[in-house]
C-alpha cells in the first residue's frame, strides 16, 4: 500500500500525518507555525515534519492552508491569514523542493469537505456540501470526488444573503449566511436577548451558565441551556435555526446535494439542534422534491477531517488510485 | 460541416431549427403542441417537425423540455408541465425510434444557460451562471461547458432565500429570490405602491400606464416610469432591485462564477436595471474580492438560447467537436 503525507496548516501549529490508500492515518505529529517568521521559514518547518512523518512507501504531499493556493500550481493567490507576505508565494514548489515528493495545496474548508466526502459523512455521496459552522461558516461543495473552485478558487458558501435587512457581516455584505447562523452568531443573539430580557434574562440558565459574564456566553452554552429546557435558550436556539434552515435549504436548492454535513463546534450540539433544523428544511425552508433527494447528518472526521482530505489530494495529484 | 436539430418544447408550440457546428441557425420551423393530446402524439409532431428541418448532415437532435428529463437516459423524471402522464415517459428513446437520430434532452432553463454559454453572453467564460427573470426566475449554471445538474437534476437557482420573514413562495418555501425579484413580483410590489400610496399614487405614472388597472401594470411599464423619472416607480425599482443584487450576490459569492447572465423580460429593461444591480454588487451585496472576478450581463440570444443550447447538447451527445 501507498500513502501520503496530510499537511494541515494552522494558526498555531502544524500538524501532519501519514495516510495509506485506504483512508487511515498510520503516524502523526505536529510543529510550532510562528508564522511571524514568513512562509520560508514555515515551509522549512512543514519540511522537517514531513521528514519525521513519511515512509519507504510516501509519494506524496497534500496540505491544507487558510487563503487561497491555486490548485494547480500550489502558488498562494491570496494571503494565508497571520502569514506576512504570502501572497503570491509558490507555496507547493518549495515544499516539492525541499522534500522531493510532489506537493498539492488547497484551501482548508474545501479539504474539509473532500476529507468527509471521502472517509467520513459523505463516503458514497455523488454531491456533497459541507458547512463548517464555527467562528464564520466555511465549507465546501465536493462533486464526485472533485472540489469545485469557482473560476478564481473563491467559494463563500457562508456568505449567501438570508435576510436583505438582516446584519452587516465582517465580509463587508449585509445578512449574511455566517452573521446569523455561525456558532459565534448564535453567542450573540442569545447574549443580545438575555440583556433585552431584563429580570427574566438574569434567571435564565444562559445567565447563570456563564456566571453572569455574557461575554463569555458560548454556542455550546446555548444549546446546553435549551436541553435543559430554559425557554429563553430554546426560543434563542429556534431563531438560530431560522437562519441556519433558510441558509442550508437555499444552497439545498440551488445546489441540489445528495448529502449536506455539518462541522464545527456548533454541529456538537447533536439532535437539539439537527433536528430543529431537519424539521424546518421539511417544512417552508428548502423545495420539498430537492430535500427529499438529500440528507442533513453531522460531519464524522473532526479536526482529522481536513488531514484525510489533504491525503485524497495527495493521492489524486500523484496519479495513485484510493 | 455536420449539423443537428434542436428542439424547444414549449406549451404553445414545439419550435425546431438544423443547428449547424459553428452555432449558427440554418433552418427553422415549428407545429402546435397540443400537450393535451399527450406526450406520444407530441412526440410524433416533434418527429414530423425533425422531418422538416434536417438536413443530409444531420447526426442528432436536443431536446430542451419542462420538467426534468434523465440527462443520460432522455426519460422524463419529473412531469412536463400541461402535458399529462409526462413523468417516466421515455422521451428520447420515442423520438429516436421516430427518427433513426440519437437524441438528448435537458431542462429547458438548462439549456438556456448552455446556449448563452456557448455562443452567447457567456462565450469563452469558464463558469456562467444564467438568471431568466421572467414569470418566476429560473437559471442554470454551465461550468467548463458542462452544464451543473446536482444529484437529482433538481438545481433551483431561483429559490435560494433572500429574506428570513419574506413573502410566501409558489415552491412552498419562504423569501425566495423568485418571489421577490421575478419580473412578476417587481409587477406585483409596484402594484401594491401604487395602492399603499394613495393619491400620489394616482399621481404616478404607473397608474397612468396601466390606464388605472392596476392588476394590468407589469415590471416593463415600471421599467419604462422610472426612467421617465417618476418617482413612485423608482422607489420601486430601488426595491426590486436590492433583492435582484441580494440573490444575485448570494449565487456569486457561493459559486464564483466568471460571468451572470440575466435573460428573460425584465432584462430588457437595459441599463436602468443593470447599473443599479451593478452599484448593489460592488457595494454591499456581493463579497468584493469575488464580485471583481464576475461580471453582470444581458443575454444576447434571446428566445433562440434555448435551441442553440440544445443544439451543442446534441453535438457533445453525438461526439461531433464544437
Amino acid at each position: 500500500m501507498k500513502d501520503v503525507v496530510a499537511i494541515d496548516l494552522g494558526g498555531t501549529n502544524i500538524r501532519a500525518a501519514r495516510v495509506g490508500q485506504d483512508g487511515k492515518i498510520q503516524a502523526r505529529d505536529k510543529i510550532e507555525t510562528r508564522a511571524a517568521e514568513g512562509f520560508e521559514k514555515v515551509v522549512a518547518r512543514m519540511a522537517e515534519l514531513v521528514g519525521k512523518v513519511r515512509g519507504p512507501q510516501t509519494c506524496g504531499i497534500g496540505l491544507g492552508t487558510p487563503g487561497t493556493p491555486d490548485p494547480v500550481t500550489g502558488v498562494m493567490h491570496s494571503a494565508a491569514v497571520n502569514i506576512p507576505d504570502s501572497a503570491g508565494f509558490p507555496l507547493c514548489p518549495r515544499l516539492s523542493e525541499r522534500t522531493g515528493l510532489p506537493a498539492a495545496a488547497d484551501n482548508d474548508a474545501n479539504l474539509h469537505a473532500l476529507g468527509e466526502s471521502w472517509q467520513g459523512a459523505g463516503r458514497g455521496e455523488a454531491v456533497v456540501l459541507m458547512l463548517t459552522l464555527g467562528t464564520g461558516i466555511g465549507g465546501g461543495l465536493v462533486i464526485g470526488g472533485q472540489v469545485y473552485h469557482g473560476v478564481s478558487n473563491s467559494t463563500e458558501i457562508g456568505h449567501i444573503c438570508v435576510d436583505l435587512n438582516g446584519r452587516p457581516c465582517a465580509c463587508g455584505c449585509i445578512g449574511c449566511f455566517e452573521a446569523h447562523a455561525s456558532a459565534n452568531a448564535a453567542a450573540r443573539d442569545a447574549r443580545e436577548a438575555v440583556q433585552a430580557a431584563g429580570k427574566k434574562g438574569k434567571e435564565s440558565l444562559l445567565y447563570k451558565k456563564c456566571g453572569g459574564d455574557l461575554e463569555k456566553l458560548t454556542a455550546q452554552a446555548l444549546c446546553d441551556a435549551a436541553r435543559e429546557g430554559d425557554t429563553l435558550a430554546n426560543l434563542c436556539l429556534d431563531r438560530t435555526c431560522d437562519y441556519l434552515a433558510a441558509g442550508t435549504g437555499s444552497l439545498i436548492n440551488a445546489l441540489n446535494p445528495s448529502c449536506v454535513i455539518y462541522g464545527g463546534g456548533l454541529a456538537l450540539a447533536g439532535p437539539i439542534l439537527f433536528d430543529r433544523v431537519r424539521a424546518r428544511l421539511g417544512k417552508n425552508r428548502a423545495y420539498q422534491p430537492i430535500w427529499k433527494a438529500s440528507k442533513l447528518v453531522e460531519a464524522k472526521l473532526g479536526d482529522d477531517a481536513g488531514l484525510i482530505g489533504a491525503a485524497r489530494l495527495a493521492f489524486e495529484k500523484a496519479g495513485i488510485p484510493v
